[in-house]
């Protein structure tokens, strides 16, 4: 199997973290992922907030049930979608989903660990608040990040549930 | 530069294609690695239709503009919202986002291009009726996939531009 398709198929969501940091240059190369996604018309909507403050990081725990998550990783990126970069609602979420992707393999693939939380996307609007951030940028997801503490197992549909027509 | 970070770095869109058919043990390999997209719930609301067969590939190239690609392609994945599935659209599109990319680099790492093709959206019932599926299933994206007879140069803003808020 070639490296990319076990990153893919070894990648799991992970919630427990060390305390070991993430570099200034892993981040990077992890946002930098998430820069080459594709997206419809090339767009790209997505923008990043980036929150290693440790008081921003209790603030942002507490709108969420995974608060622990939230406080216990080494830091966060708050996954945005710049509404005025778009021209289609749905085409633009999916590039968005695909920069997430890129996002957790880089990571994976640098040894890290990562989950993405979508709950906290309850509370939008206090999200950006905290972050001053205004209503042009709307929370996609939250990406926490940090050396793994647990090897998690999963597990998906069978492919003949997944393939609905072959022709 | 890891392998991974390397195939997210060097996918491009391929909208040119030689000859070159995609053998079963490949395209399921590309399969495999949509399915282990993460998603919310873990509902997996992902769906894929194959389609290979060229007749079907011209009924299909007559409802976009970029009816070409689906013509010269080697087989088409039309990717589905499985809409009972799901539980929070834009959660559920973000997640089918991850599994298109998730797909794409699988393909990219076995040495195929690929291109995402979004404007057949605006036939998405058109679709319906050449695949046979009802309105449970709705269109996503579709993904034509062959051996890459182009290497397009591509461009992403800065990432400045991408980062909005660091602390």
């Amino acid at each position: 199997m070639n490296p990319v398709i076990e990153a893919i198929l070894e990648r799991r969501s992970v919630r427990k973290f060390t305390d070991v940091l993430v570099s200034g240059e892993d981040l990077s190369a992890i946002l930098e992922a998430g820069r080459w996604a594709p997206s419809g018309l090339n767009n790209q909507p997505w923008r990043f907030a980036v929150i290693r403050d440790a008081h921003a990081r209790g603030e942002l725990s507490r709108l969420t049930h995974y608060g622990r998550i939230l406080r216990s990783c080494a830091l966060c990126v708050a996954v945005y979608y710049h509404v005025p970069s778009g021209y289609n609602r749905d085409k633009d979420i999916l590039g968005i989903g695909a920069c997430i992707q890129n996002m957790l393999l880089a990571a994976h693939s640098l040894g890290f660990g990562a989950v993405w939380l979508g709950e906290i996307l309850n509370k939008k609007s206090a999200v950006n608040g905290i972050l001053g951030l205004d209503d042009a940028y709307e929370l996609m997801a939250v990406i926490a990040l940090g050396r793994p503490d647990e090897r998690p197992e999963s597990e998906r549909r069978p492919m003949d549930e997944l393939v609905v027509k072959s022709m």
